[in-house]
């Protein structure tokens, strides 16, 4: 019988900082995401408040990342756990195919269960993403 | 005609840190809030996910700052500043008047706006908050 052990939140965290900073977006959300997954931008986006689900989430980092013309620079900050929640600071500078160049930074929080990210909440400005 | 300067995100965020390690967090509320703040909770807490209003973020926490006996030891980390928003991660060990001692930790994010506070989220383990 097969005994799987869980990672613990820090262990989740430091994990899903690792494969941020290598780029490994899309392989992190396979690996630490949960089936469940409900994803949550700021309210009024255009693409939608909320998403569920393993593929949807998925399908909607690869979107993002496929609109990036050049990543010029990004950072992870270290990220704080609290009981079974974690945050951390994301910073971008993109160039997009279709909008220019962009400097963006937002709060993420993330929930773990059973070693696998249930929920994470993104918040950022929603008036000057460029003026930041 | 008075000019009055309103604080950076970041200067909020220091004030705020300040304010509650100080044990200052109705003063702080009154300062640095909104009339409009939107304060929400987990989903699923019997005192309601969502509160509006600064009177009554106010008065929410004093009923919980009335409910507590004894304040062993609280913590607020440096807060993450990113954009309009800051993180950061709140501990406390208290003793309720109702039911005993409890340590509990949550990662809290602040949305800023024209120098107050216009959002807050708190993040915990509805599972076992005495537990962590």
């Amino acid at each position: 019988m097969e005994t799987q052990v869980k990672m613990t939140t820090q262990e989740v965290a430091n994990k899903w900082q690792s494969m941020c900073q290598q780029g490994q977006n899309l392989e992190c959300i396979n690996e630490l995401y949960a089936d469940t997954i409900v994803s949550k931008e700021m309210p009024g986006v255009p693409y939608g408040e909320v998403m569920s689900g393993k593929e949807n989430v998925y399908n909607k980092s690869k979107e993002w990342l496929d609109s990036v013309e050049e990543f010029h620079s990004g950072e992870i900050s270290e990220p704080i756990v609290a009981g079974n929640h974690f945050t951390s600071k994301m910073t971008f500078d993109v160039t997009f195919k279709d909008r220019g160049r962009q400097q963006m930074e937002e709060v993420a929080v993330f929930e773990v269960k059973d070693g696998k990210i249930v929920n994470e909440q993104f918040f950022y400005d929603m008036e000057g993403m460029e003026n930041m």
